[in-house]
């Protein structure tokens, strides 16, 4: 079987840390044999929007709709075009349109990367962080009353349904079951939040009762934060809503010491469309065209991409490959206190694959 | 001048530190010739809740509401109560009938206390988080529908208006030019929640353009709790909404090494209400009964009370005790690493007071 891969590069340091994705997922499909066609696409990207007036073409969807994953790099320039254009025209669009509720995102402590937080070793910080990718917080209904009064007001409605909040729970148990720890955190607010966090709350308990293996546990985000900090060790397995989830996963790779290196899953668990596979950083304008981003993050995603397609093995090697890489501490970029260019760090990893 | 103070204990171990948040005040008015009066008030409780059937009596306002300040311990019981009984009857309806729009909190690295974050020294991390305390994400407007079936849905509005986010805008920026650095920083999603958020940063651009000498900037929350942990020298205020101020001032004080010994103020600005000041941690109903929590908290959320009641002096003799009592690291509790138990370390604070 060839596996189909949309190659998506976007804006900034995406185009950057794109090619060393590339380079490291040929180099470990081929020691594997196994076999993996890229289409390249321009759009979601700036340089498009400038060209064509929109961030994707009419029939985006017969383009990249029918892969077998999406291989994405970053979106957005706010200083050349809103995001609620150039996100919203994009990376959200597929989290909406293609179904992928679960943005999977894990927080590694990684050999020879110093965490900003004191006294950590690799292997003390191990989790994963559960997302739910669709709705929340998230929702386009609201709007102002009004304007350019003294009375003016704006509402935003949170919208939680049944199916979207039990899907990405029952994600995150079944995650959770799987693992050594089988520890379930999940991230709430229902003191303060007072209509959809119980709600949140009392389908975690109703899940929870179809799991009777897996420990869980419950923290206001508040707290929770602070936990991250004072207690990585405690997770496991954290879900959250999405804007939660948003948070704990840029909090947590920040624990780990970048958010340079971190990957992210957009998943369609059903397999009904596509998933899309990211880094966590965004296109990062202020150091693009520099050739110093840190193309770790960007390589990982693609490691979490062959394991979402069935790659294990090809998946393991890719993770051995960055972990030999930053342990060795020669090959890093400046994020990490090297001096490597993208390029350099990429090769350096494709080299390690084994 | 004689102030009277409305004292409230709360529940667990609201009930332990305030004794010594008492003793400290005692101490450092008598030293300052300043006459302070307590008023005790057992209502906000559990306790008063077990025995009446509410958690306040229905003149609470008559009883608290002329005092000059309610120095506050903490509330709720969640196994005996559930939140919305406790908290929405006691904490968050001062906030909103004595119209205390701003939650204030000092996010402050102590000589003594060791962070959590590697290779941070005290003059590190030294801001404030300043955040909406009556509206936001903490609204009452929303419901459920279709129950119990497969299309159940649940939403609850953000509700942001153009008088509760002007003003606490305008309290954080005058902060702002108080402050040497003049560096105010807003917490912002507007990428992700894309009606409210847009309209926090419509008027925090309208509200900078009034304080021309303050250098502001913005980032989205997730990125900003990685700052927090990353880059913790680069905050001098922060300004959040309802949620994202409760999230900054729980995660900012854990990343200086405990929330034992944050302090808060939720403050009516204008003076038409008493302003209520409390320990950031909550009851903590697992340790409660021991004698063993932090009174640190409590102290220094007097020493707030008193700096808003205009003793300054009186309110940097309490800081300047605490901060000599953690430097000592003698008399310091359990979640510091020491073995002082509540009292122990309260009268510890109360002897250095100068
Ligand atoms: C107890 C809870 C409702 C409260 C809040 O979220 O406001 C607390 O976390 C706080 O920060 O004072
Ligand atoms: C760019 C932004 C809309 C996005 C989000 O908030 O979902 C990003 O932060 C992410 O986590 O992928």
């Amino acid at each position: 079987k060839q596996y189909r891969i949309a190659v998506i590069p976007g804006d900034g340091i995406g185009k950057e840390v794109m090619p060393e994705g590339l380079r490291v997922i040929e180099a470990a499909a081929k020691k594997h044999g196994v076999a993996v066609q890229f289409d390249h696409f321009d759009f979601a990207s700036y340089d498009y929007y400038e060209k064509h007036g929109e961030m994707m073409p009419a029939d985006w969807k017969d383009k990249i709709g029918k892969h077998d994953a999406i291989y994405f790099g970053a979106v957005g320039w706010p200083a050349k075009i809103p995001d609620h254009i150039s996100l919203w025209g994009s990376l959200i669009k597929f989290r909406r349109e293609f179904d992928q509720y679960v943005n999977l995102r894990p927080v590694r402590l990684m050999p020879g990367v110093p965490s900003p937080l004191a006294n950590r070793k690799p292997g003390d910080i191990d989790f994963w962080v559960v997302r739910e990718n669709t709705e929340g917080e998230y929702s386009s209904v609201g709007g102002r009353m009004f304007p350019d009064t003294d009375r003016e007001f704006v509402t935003q409605q949170t919208v939680m349904t049944r199916t979207g909040v039990d899907r990405i729970l029952k994600f995150a148990f079944e995650l959770a079951q799987s693992r050594p720890k089988k520890h379930l955190t999940s991230a709430t607010k229902s003191n303060g939040i007072s209509i959809t966090m119980p709600y949140w709350d009392e389908r975690v308990e109703a899940m929870a009762r179809k799991y009777p293996k897996v420990k869980w546990d419950k923290y206001h985000i508040d707290i929770l934060t602070a936990n991250f900090v004072l207690h990585p060790d405690w997770f496991d397995v954290v879900v959250g809503s999405n804007l939660f989830g948003d948070i704990l996963s840029d909090l947590g790779p920040a624990c780990t010491g970048t958010i340079g290196i971190a990957p992210s899953g957009n998943i369609n668990p059903e397999g009904d469309f596509p998933s899309v596979f990211e880094p966590v950083h965004g296109s990062a304008p202020d150091i693009a065209g520099q050739g110093i981003a840190n193309p770790i993050g960007m390589i990982w995603s693609g490691a979490m991409m062959l394991e979402h397609l069935g790659e294990k093995q090809v998946a393991d090697a890719i993770v051995g490959a960055i972990e030999r890489t930053l342990a060795e501490r020669t090959l890093r970029t400046r994020d990490l206190g090297g001096n490597a260019d993208t390029t350099a760090c990429g090769k350096a990893v494709a080299e390690m694959v084994d």
